[in-house]
């Protein structure tokens, strides 16, 4: 399985290529599903969650697929109701209210389980399924404003004023993330990735004492190789190793190679083309992958991804040159 | 003058205490007048606008008022028009009409001028004035996306797949606030400051080979001294002297010690307590100011200051107990 390859840092011919938000509204074909079924909808039913993960698979025949889900799904089986417009919406809580919230009872998401299963028997035996979760730091950032955010200013109040109660809230956040991504194993995800979507937000001091250990307590044992990615957080990037992760996303702020020198290059790397070079020509978007792949240099560890989620308005032949520029195919 | 030693380097007893939005919606004063007149109706109109500036002076006796307007107000001297709703909001634009626009006619906001001649007669000849503008990045970043954004994904994509419009654009807006920092400065203030409020969205390199010449054309050469701050920036701390200003802002990321080290200890520094701490309580800012103190140690050259603007919910008191704590003051 190339993505597990490259994970362990085996040599390679090439770098495995899958991207995030590959399974989204970029694509007609999830456009099509979307239009019958609501977002949620189609979260919880594991055929169409199962179908629509598969579509970047099917269209660009990439070498990994990330469960369709969202990093707010599990905590439906923590008693929390998240409505979607189309970010995340819910009543806000309270750190104190965060950190009283029962373990999460697996059960109550099985959905997840099975479309992972589904979504395993119907790839390829080289090409991997990842399964995924929040990080309690980012977690707890849209618990906190009850939503989306441009400022996060409750979870950094919270951890400035309320320490306590943030640790212990992020502790038991992680655990359950961690029977979270347990359960996505067992139902057959090969590797398991932690989005910290706003650990950037943190001071790095902030991010040691807070989110790294409730980053490990949801990492720490699981039986698959990991994956954390804390976008917009180049501060963090000399401390991230200490999560104890396989590999490490970077989003598009430093080149490659820098980041891995930071990160360290006994960890595999995960990155960095900027989506926003999706939005322009093929002819430029195979001169920035191929700027990418030269700050690799064919160093073993590095997965091609982006650095960050694809844009919904990105044009499908760009993301076929993307993929056929890391595959070697020439235009 | 406190603020232009602390900008010289001078040995001081404490470092000069100002923050960014100080004059804001946190303060009681300004909602009443806010209640009365819209936000371009005061920005427009110089006797309340200076009326304004002075309020966070008259309640905590800062060291500098920073004249009350936006980073979009000269935009209205290049024929833009921008509502405020309450973040700005234009028809969006592309990089070839942006590069396209005049340069600016300074007598279309001579109000900003005369409100800042206001605030300057006003204010004891120890006290600075700020005079201030959006840097050449950010401004674009607002024009391609037609206001605001979480990614400012069109920004990306002009310097990305449009570089030649993009800097000639980029250059543009510079010289042009150039011509509006020199008309601030005629008009009495004493130190400007460009703000580059999103220059962080760019990759280090984007940011040397676009913002970095455009901000120089904004500023080189003025006849006062300069402040650069580009929040979200700590892959941009090795690289941002060149920009030539005399002080440079830093946000809440990273310890100030370790970013004034990275920026270079021949600049004067401006930070960087983050706001959120000013939404806890009087004992936990006095705490967290005495830090940032701490890590200055007294280096001739701090200016005290927030990592970013003031929350519009920070209680009174909580404020006082942070100039009171830089002043030397015992609660």
């Amino acid at each position: 399985m190339r993505l597990l390859s490259a994970i362990a840092r085996e040599p390679l011919d090439r770098p495995p290529v899958w991207f995030m938000r590959q399974a989204g509204r970029y694509l007609p074909e999830y456009r099509e599903v979307r239009s019958r079924h609501s977002f949620q909808d189609a979260v919880r039913d594991p055929a169409i969650a199962s179908a629509i993960t598969l579509q970047p698979w099917r269209r660009f025949d990439v070498d990994a697929a990330i469960i369709f889900s969202d990093i707010m799904t599990p905590l439906e089986g923590l008693g929390i109701d998240v409505a979607f417009t189309p970010g995340p919406t819910l009543d806000p809580m309270t750190i104190g209210e965060v950190a009283a919230l029962d373990s999460l009872d697996s059960g109550a998401v099985d959905f997840v389980g099975e479309a992972i299963g589904l979504v395993r028997n119907h790839l390829p035996d080289d090409r991997a399924v990842i399964g995924f979760a929040g990080a309690p730091v980012t977690l707890a950032a849209y618990l906190l404003e009850g939503g989306g955010s441009k400022t996060f200013l409750q979870l950094r109040r919270a951890v400035i004023g309320d320490p306590e109660a943030t640790s212990d809230a992020l502790m038991s956040l992680g655990r359950s993330m961690h029977t979270y991504l347990g359960s996505q194993i067992a139902a057959g995800a090969d590797v398991v990735m932690l989005f910290d979507s706003w650990a950037g937000m943190l001071s790095r001091d902030e991010w040691e004492r807070f989110a790294l250990p409730a980053a490990r307590a949801a990492l720490d044992g699981l039986d698959a190789p990991t994956i954390y990615f804390a976008p917009h957080g180049p501060h963090l990037l000399d401390s991230v190793a200490a999560v104890g992760a396989d590999a490490y996303g970077v989003d598009w702020r430093l080149p490659l190679d820098e980041a891995w020198r930071r990160i360290g290059h006994d960890h595999a790397i995960q990155g960095n083309l900027d989506p926003a070079v999706l939005l322009t020509d093929p002819a430029t978007v195979r001169s920035a992958t191929e700027r990418v792949l030269n700050e690799a240099a064919g160093r073993p560890g590095h997965i091609f991804n982006l650095g960050h989620g694809i844009d919904r308005a990105t044009p499908i032949d760009n993301v076929a040159a993307m993929v056929a520029t890391v595959k070697g195919e020439r235009p």
